[in-house]
């Protein structure tokens, strides 16, 4: 193997404060150490939960990073004892670990793994240098970086012919949302599906539920521009919570007799209304939307009547296991990507992009990093 | 069969208003009609649902009634259409109809029937008059009478050998705090499981816990004199929240290496704490307890690291073809029973049962109603 000696010194978006722009920034990235890998980014998506780290996160010890954590890039480095990587190989970086020795990794019950998912590398764990500070990792990632240095146990070998500025989406958003509705609601066909939110993540779970055979799958989203692009992911109806004057819940409960079999929850406000939107008996609502750090709550009576709650954190997929099998769904054609890309540009325009998600006028910004 | 035409005048423990004493009073028990069967009432247990409905229901027009719904009794006569009763049949009268015919029957998802489950009887469906007023029945059931009158979707026949002073209990809180650990939770072998609150249900959810082959059964109470009986149902380990100055959850978790695999909270104050007890990746909290009427609330994290929350109603068991083989299971020694009961006493001493009940010092009191 290679191991690489020299600290590269290269272009990196870094988040100095909490709300403020993003500044492009010189930084210096360490070699890897054992067991890590240096990753040339060669795109990145700008997903949520970026945004919550810069605008709400509570973390002001978080600051300064480097964000990102929906990229994908090419393996420039790697430290000793890596032996399954080679400078090259087209890789996309994990927020989810998969060591394959915990008890989580051995169980089929679930993707978490005991080494952790961190909101924020500690000091020691970060690779990054800017005019002599520590810069912080985020999510053990940070795509907004031409070079960053990931542990392999958090990194998916993928199809030598993917293209990098689709299948970076999914390492977050579209993983999320599909594994969603495949892996944890376990859609079934002949099924009734409600998804909340139609951004990257609820379009992703509309395909999931589309993919798994439901029947009717209802579209929800207060911003109606979102509708055209659900149907092409498969939602048969839309429904604009503004648009009436009683609960959603309420709505959704009139429209299919009593409530839908399945609820995804990709906003991050909305838990209540989508436990509330499911049918009783056997509905199943699961929390994927995140924006929200408060409780969430409900009636009883909720699941008394047979309502079963969930949460999925990347949708359920085993990080290393699941990724390259979604990089092959892509390039079979079974899980669409292109789709989910409304904007193309570079990381210099990395505000833009945030800009864009704040004001709901996109689904997914890619950004060309480094030169491939 | 047999067209019964006559009013049978009997005893009864009527629930005038919210919170006083009930009053042994003289009713009268119309005939049944189409699809009904009266029963006469052998034997009756006492539970926590009475006692909401009494002191806390928030239904004042829910007065006059009579309580109770965790009976058992022998077919006096049935009404028209009804072909698969004759009088002198065991039964237990059931909460939850079994109708067979509707969307939730032919599921084997759901124990639900869409016939309906109902906290009390509109004026129009009961039989029961005192006093030359209305009497409502409470849960569609009524066994704090001598008699009372019940459809046939909701009514189970059970074996002739079946000592009804014991298996009544299998008319709530055995069946439903058994099933919920079966049924629900489906608990399985080798697993830890927290059963919160050592109620009748608790401790028939310890029971289904050690059935299931669970392999720690940890049963919490705030009131330590319900141990003994849970090590007799199973319980391998006993926790006193009262005993630690540090969240049950965190207590727990230490006890566990992160987490049981299943809890089932059979209290009903106490949703979060259950929740928040479960190992994270594949933990499964059951929510039996039904005490309180406000919110429950967590976190979201707690569901997006996987784990579930779920509710039961009678355990999920279909009413009709559970509650039968519940009983044969009581007769094969497969189920406890007899360990429930802590007092037996008569209709007439049906306050004192109750007062039993909201003091602690009880399990199941069962009250002798009807001679056999
Ligand atoms: N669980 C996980 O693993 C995971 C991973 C990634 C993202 N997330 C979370 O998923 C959520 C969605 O992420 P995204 O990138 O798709 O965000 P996004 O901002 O692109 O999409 C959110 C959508 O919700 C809509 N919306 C807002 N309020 C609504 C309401 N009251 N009812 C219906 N729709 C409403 C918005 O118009 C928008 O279209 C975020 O909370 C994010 O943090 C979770
Ligand atoms: N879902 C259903 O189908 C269904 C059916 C029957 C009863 N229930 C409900 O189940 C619950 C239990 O019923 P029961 O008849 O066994 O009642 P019970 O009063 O006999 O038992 C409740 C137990 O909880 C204990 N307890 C109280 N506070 C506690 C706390 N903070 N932590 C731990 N333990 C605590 C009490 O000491 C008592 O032993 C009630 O809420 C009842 O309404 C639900
Ligand atoms: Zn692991
Ligand atoms: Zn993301
Ligand atoms: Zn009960
Ligand atoms: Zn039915």
């Amino acid at each position: 193997w290679t191991t690489a000696v020299s600290v590269i010194k290269c272009r990196a978006a870094v988040a100095w404060e909490p709300s403020k722009p993003l500044v492009m920034e010189e930084i210096e990235v360490a070699p890897p150490q054992a067991h890590e890998i240096r990753i040339k980014i060669v795109a990145t998506g700008v997903c949520h939960t970026d945004l919550y780290h810069l605008f709400e996160g509570k973390h002001k010890d978080g600051f300064p990073c480097v964000l990102g954590h929906e990229g994908a890039g090419i393996v420039e480095s790697v430290g000793s004892e890596v032996t399954k990587f080679n400078p090259g190989d087209k890789v996309i970086p994990l927020f989810i670990s998969q060591c394959g020795q915990c008890r989580f990794c051995k169980s089929p019950k679930t993707n978490l793994c005991e080494k952790g998912w961190y909101d924020v590398m500690s000091e020691s764990d970060t690779r990054f240098t800017c005019k002599g500070k520590k810069v912080l990792q985020f999510m053990g990632t940070s795509t907004f970086s031409e070079y960053t240095v990931v542990n392999e146990i958090a990194v998916a070998k993928i199809h030598p012919s993917a293209p990098l500025d689709k299948v970076c989406l999914l390492g977050c958003g579209v993983a999320t949302g599909y594994g969603a509705a495949l892996n944890t609601a376990k859609v079934e066909p002949g099924s009734t599906c409600a998804v909340f939110g139609l951004g990257a993540v609820g379009l992703a779970a509309v395909m999931g539920c589309k993919n798994a055979g439901a029947k009717r799958i209802i579209a929800i989203d207060i911003n109606p521009t979102k509708y055209e692009k659900a149907k092409v992911f498969g939602a048969t109806e839309f429904v604009n919570p503004k648009d009436h004057n009683k609960p959603i819940s309420q709505v959704l409960h009139e429209m299919t007799n009593g409530g839908v079999d399945f609820s995804l929850e990709c906003v991050g406000s909305v838990a209540r209304s989508a436990l509330e939107s499911c049918v009783k008996g056997w509905g199943v609502s699961v929390l994927v939307g995140w924006t929200d750090m408060d409780d969430f709550a409900a009636r009883p009576i909720q699941l008394i009547a047979g309502r079963t709650w969930k949460g999925s954190l990347f949708g359920g997929f085993k990080s290393k296991d699941g990724v390259p099998k979604l990089v092959n769904e892509y390039l079979e054609k079974k899980v669409k990507l292109d789709e989910f890309v409304t904007h193309n540009m570079t990381l210099a325009q990395v505000n833009d992009a945030i800009q864009l998600m704040q004001t709901g006028d996109c689904i997914r910004s890619v950004l060309s990093v480094a030169l491939q």
